[in-house]
């Protein structure tokens, strides 16, 4: 009887048909001959993460698997990337990610600083400021990044971005998206504190020996992504699961943490094409005595996807199925499953809609007849063609964790 | 990467085992080597149009494969049919199609009025009548045909058809089929309108002189499919993609119009069995040029298993194969789709809501093992069990026009 999960999501692992691979996608044309031993042990279908002819972002892809409605959980990326951050949410806070930028005379310089590595100084100098009854919750992300937690009565998130999202054009004034007051005062306070945080940091120390030393200042929070929080039950009260969570990108923690999952700390995991994911596997296996389900993010694929790298995306997956060997040692209570949160597709640079290949391997789950772990191999599979919110429920139902309906 | 469509529907293409093929479908059992090709090299599936255990009608699963669901833009065939006849609907508009019929002392004494081939100079001697605040649009179709448009305030469609559907039976006074006022006053009005039609039909010159000639004359608007017309967005609004219409029946031109589509005329296409199938192909290839999306309707198979015809139907099928090389011709940036609004069981002699196969073919369609264009083999398709409204968005994904969800 299964006891314990290792879930490993590939971020945009799913593609289409590359000319140059012979019509194969990178999936297919990869060397992954470790990831199909597994599927020709386990059971696999296809995922339409949030359903057929959705485009799913990375973080409402991730909510669906998991099992959080995103109709319910999900108003923006800022309550996400905050919670990544180990900031605490309260009920109605309005989170937002965002930039420590340069700004000259109202222009906006560079988005990031001259990719300033360290923002912390200026952070705390902001951190804590109140206005109209608001307090700004600032803590510092890696390099340039910032988290922004409004804290107050009568907030919303119905704002449009502080960052333009491009260099060179004036600061932007944020607006509300809606005709309610809560918008309207949200962005008045928003632009209040942004231009009380651009006063107290043109002027701090740090960047004073930033320009001395003929470096950009950090000295705007272009900020994005405005998301009102609303409490969801974690992962554990959930699933009666304990859970970590193993990732490299700052969203991927932020998905767990949202979620209640303890975050492990993976030297090496960069979220990047050179991130070790040998060392992710192994810290999966070694925790997978610790908790009874393992997050394990991987990545790169999704980015180079993006680049339209194909190549560089098969490189990637056959470097994956080098290290999934190390998986092999799971415990004969461990269920695995493997799949992506969407497909990236390399001939658009852009996530689509295309379904992705699940697998589940382990004791009880029925093994299928396929013996490839690829999208066309996938959709053969016994298990068919799910939705991200599918998942859990037959995670729980593998653990024997589901509640009867009726009698 | 896919910049255009066409798009063939084959009307009730699908069907059951037929004893006499050796327990194969019509389809089975007709040789489509051309077809087949497609579905080597495309991905296939299955389609229950209005879902699972619904049996569609030609003009209901055509706006749902067109991505426009019932339950908000249909509300009875007549706002489709009068479209087709290059009607203008406005928002409140009741529309009906009908035929003209031959009434003698309240009888119906034929319901086409002797097979009656031109009927412009009646409807046009009815046009414009005005009858308590409503005006009567009245416009001929072909043959025996003709649209009536209900224009005024407080109007209903919840009516019953004036057309009994059978001859020599006393004509029909429409009734309300819920205790609306709207509905009382549509019946009313129309029952009114119905009379003085009749009046102004009876002794017209036309009549007269066909009389005179031995004929029956068209002297009563047998109506039916009543519907009140909602504004829809147009295809080009919706999708924005440009758009034309192949079609030899009424109605598919009418669901064309109703879309905004323009209506291509298309010599020797006649909707029935002897229509000239390589005709439409060549024009789609023509078109594709001038469109992003091409509609291409073939009928015959649908009108020949209504008639329990499955020799013909197979043949026809048969005729269709053949002229589908001309398509091999489409640009490398077209989409392919190739599916039927939905089966028609020669053994019923009517629709039935078996599933219909569907492929996709071009370049960005992640091909499966599907060898062969038919119900049984689409069945094991790559792209799994679909309704009519996931059509759309999946075009708009492998077109790369969908919109990502979350970030």
């Amino acid at each position: 009887m299964l006891k314990r999960v290792i879930a490993v999501i590939c971020d945009g692992l799913g593609d289409r048909p590359i000319p140059e691979f012979d019509n194969k996608t990178p999936l297919e044309a990869a060397s992954t001959p470790n990831l199909d031993k597994f599927a020709a042990e386990g059971e696999c279908g296809m995922m339409h993460t949030l359903g057929r002819g959705k485009v799913p972002g990375s973080d409402t892809a991730h909510l669906e698997i998991f099992g959080y409605d995103i109709a319910t959980c999900y108003s923006g990326r800022g309550p996400i990337e905050v919670a990544g951050l180990g900031m605490e949410l309260r009920e109605g806070d309005v989170a937002l990610r965002g930039n420590m930028g340069t700004v000259e005379d109202g222009m906006i310089k560079d988005r990031r600083a001259g990719r300033i590595r360290i923002v912390t100084p200026l952070c705390e100098a902001v951190d804590g400021m109140e206005i109209d009854g608001c307090t700004f919750i600032v803590k510092p992300g890696t390099a340039h990044r910032a988290g922004v937690i409004i804290r107050g009565e009568g907030l919303s998130d119905a704002i449009i971005d502080a960052d333009p999202h491009v260099p060179d054009v004036p600061i932007r004034t944020v607006t509300p998206t809606d005709d309610t007051p809560e918008a309207k005062r949200t962005a008045d306070v928003l632009n209040k504190f942004l231009v009380q945080a651009h006063e107290v940091m043109k002027d701090h120390p740090f960047n004073k020996e930033r320009i001395a030393a003929g470096k950009l200042p950090g000295n705007y929070l272009l900020v994005r992504g405005a998301g009102q929080y609303k409490v969801v039950d974690s992962f554990k009260e959930r699933y009666d699961l304990t859970s970590c969570c193993i990732a490299g990108g700052g969203l991927y923690k932020g998905i767990g943490a949202f979620l209640g999952m303890d975050i492990l700390d993976v030297p090496g995991a960069t979220a990047l094409p050179d991130t070790d994911i040998e060392a992710k596997f192994k810290l999966a296996i070694q925790k997978i005595n610790d908790y009874e389900f393992v997050f394990v993010h991987v990545k790169a694929a999704d980015s180079l996807a993006e680049d339209g790298n194909f190549q560089g995306k098969k490189e990637f997956i056959d470097r994956i199925d080098k290290a999934v060997p190390i998986l092999f040692d799971k415990p004969d209570d461990c269920l695995l499953v493997w799949t992506a949160d969407h497909s990236t597709a390399c001939e658009m640079k852009a996530h689509s809609a295309d379904p992705v290949p699940i697998m589940f391997h382990g004791g009880s789950v029925r093994a299928d007849n396929v013996t490839a772990f690829n999208e066309r191999a996938c959709a053969q599979g016994g298990y068919g063609f799910i939705v991200g919110l599918d998942l859990m429920p037959q995670v729980q139902n593998l653990l024997g964790k589901l509640h009867l309906v009726g009698a």
